[in-house]
């Protein structure tokens, strides 16, 4: 199963993808995920079930497809005047969004997939938000730390702690940071 | 739903829990798990599938349930002379056995079940090995970071990458524990 992207805007398989979405979005804000079925999805979006095999291969591979669609970031990392500062706003929020009910079930569809497709793109989406922080920093004549070693010792603890059943408080959150930041 | 702890041994409960326990990883070494039913289980543990839903409540939680049994380390980690040489085993073993198809499989499982119950004691149990490593080095009147810096900086950045799509290498792993070592 491969879903395409690029599509062609407007196109029949865009337009099927963006109704197959909205259904998909729409039952999950009226009931409970564990009620939500392919027929029903397809009912909804106005195309045969088999649409929606044919394309998605099952229920998980589509619940993953919207999920990493609503992490994808819809902002810039805020300007918070340096690279420790913008990097202390964007991991406090990235916490807090992350492990708040609806970020924890994206998380869970997205790894909940048999293809892992779906998970490179999420950590792609967090790894551009700290590409920009760290591009602007050094715009500033600043030092930042790797990328890589932003991953590793700020996003990986915050993301381990929301998957095996802690909350990442503010103060621990600060403390990745600065500790990162202190190392550069 | 809450799968009781310390049942006595050899008691009803007991005997139901390591009967439905054993036909899931038959069923899972036999058969494609999307083909895997709480009936199909049910038959072959000779129970009844109302026994199964009253105790696990739906498949996700039983197949959690079985996964952080199987990811219950079965033995202490390695005796390799020194707290980093003792670590660096033990997070090569780790980055390994979870990158491996049935890690990632339990890892899935785990993370799948609506209650984090269990990953929380998937977390425990690496923990606790963190421990034994530490409380060696100490006994050897080495310096040793502390528990919570080793999960943070070894083995969050293992997880993430494993979840996240990423395979952590050998020398990427053996990065990650010199590191958190030359802090302590």
């Amino acid at each position: 199963m491969a879903v395409k992207e690029n599509l062609r805007p407007g196109g029949r398989s865009a337009r099927v993808q963006a109704s197959v979405h909205k259904a998909v979005r729409e039952l999950l804000a009226a009931m409970n995920r564990a009620e939500v079925t392919i027929p029903m999805i397809a009912a909804k979006a106005g195309v045969t079930p088999s649409t929606i095999y044919r394309r998605w291969g099952d229920l998980q591979e589509l619940l993953a497809d919207v999920a990493v669609e609503r992490l994808r970031p819809d902002m810039q990392p805020v300007d918070a005047g340096s690279g420790e500062a913008d990097l202390q706003a964007w991991a406090e929020q990235y916490a807090e969004e992350m492990s708040s009910g609806p970020g924890r079930e994206m998380i869970r569809d997205v790894l909940a997939a048999q293809a892992g497709a779906n998970a490179c793109k999420c950590c792609e989406y967090t790894r551009q938000q700290i590409i920009v922080i760290s591009d602007r920093a050094k715009a500033r004549g600043e030092t930042f730390p790797d990328v890589d070693g932003v991953m590793d010792q700020v996003v990986a603890p915050i993301m381990y702690r929301i998957l095996f059943g802690d909350v990442p408080d503010a103060a621990r959150v600060r403390d990745l940071v600065e500790r990162v930041m202190s190392r550069a």
